[in-house]
């Protein structure tokens, strides 16, 4: 195998911490709602909204938001009062300005691989909120190229690689997602460690992996991509 | 002068429809919340809003519809009903959903120039919405490369010339708005054109730009831009 020249990493969940800001949100969003709300359902009916809204509000916060807002109207029926809906709308931007948090070990890994290495970073969601989390963490620095993408799939992969000029086979993509930062990049030719995460977004998981068939390896934690990467010399 | 070999074209309102669309959505939006509605400024009220969200939402049509709804809550101290913001989302999501119009003449341009030189596009706006509407106009293979940007300023326009190894005095841009298609590509040693659209959002007017030390050529329609390359030497 040829060594591995460029390493990508997958921005939320990976380097820093995002689901669990979400799902603290959530929990925040089924309390307000909870004392107008006639169905019980209304984690399902938020996943449901979010699932329905997507192919026109993409990933993120604002999205998210507006997903909320919805469902906080449709389970109570319309008795949501408006100022509960402006609770939700500061919600959001509370998300949008929260402090960011990398999660354990990042800042060493990522110092020690740039100095071997060309790293990436290549993220969805909205490019603005993510060029804004990226600038706050003072990580932008140790990235050689940054990619906001739409959808992670291997078209996107291919098509980011053609870009910068990175063969496949020397490409290795990290991330805590089975479904957007593993699979589509095994399947075009490249190589990916999976870190996972404690939360993974419901829509984020793989149906119908088959555990037994990985070849991809998973790592508990990101500090130990550098042994890894001399063990597997990459 | 070296000769032009790469063209950068703004996108909204400057090929496709863009602002109509947000004018219309506004009046829909005043009529909406006016039989609730104390303040007569709502249209004020809605752009202050904006403005004041910015920093948080950036561009585009989700953080405008988050700023609809804000500001439908503070007009009518709360009394706007569930049901009225519902429909304020409704109107986001129909923005999102709209069909693209491309300005007269934009395709027979492009496609002309598209022979002679490098065209890029560069926007604001959400990665996803722009997108998802540079595929449905079908111009896309027409563009060497694509920018969705968080903000036009001049080390925003640098970034991407020595990303794509383009020469500022070989780089023209052609947008609608002074402040962020042509101003800042003048600073950094670039060609601007201006073609003025019929609306320009009140925030994009560059203030206390001198209209007499234009340095500048002003176009009325995309169609003129390849007789005045051909005149100019580009």
């Amino acid at each position: 195998m040829k060594p591995i020249t460029t390493i990508a990493f997958d921005f939320d969940d990976t380097l820093v911490h995002n689901e669990t800001l979400f799902v603290v949100t959530q929990e925040r969003f089924y309390d307000l709602v909870a004392p107008y709300a006639n169905a019980g359902d209304v984690h399902d009916r938020l996943l449901q909204r979010e699932i329905a809204n997507l192919h026109l509000f993409g990933y993120g916060i604002k999205g998210f938001t507006l997903s909320m807002i919805e469902t906080a109207i449709e389970v109570t029926e319309g008795k949501v009062p408006a100022e509960a809906i402006q609770q939700i709308v500061e919600m959001g931007k509370q998300m949008l300005d929260h402090p960011i948090e990398l999660l354990e070990g990042v800042q060493d890994t990522l110092e020690l691989l740039a100095g071997s290495h060309r790293l990436m970073l290549i993220t969805k969601g909205d490019l603005f909120d993510q060029e804004s989390k990226l600038a706050r963490t003072g990580l932008g620095d140790l990235f050689w190229e940054v990619e906001v993408v739409s959808e992670k799939d291997p078209e996107t992969y291919r098509r980011v690689l053609d870009r910068h000029e990175v063969p496949a086979d020397e490409f290795l993509m990290v991330g805590n997602s089975v479904k957007s930062d593993i699979l589509p990049v095994l399947e075009i030719g490249g190589r990916a460690v999976h870190i996972p995460y404690v939360v993974t977004w419901a829509h984020e998981e793989a149906n119908g992996h088959d555990k037994s068939s990985q070849d991809f390896i998973s790592l508990d934690a990101i500090k130990e991509l550098p042994a890894y990467l001399n063990g597997s010399g990459g």
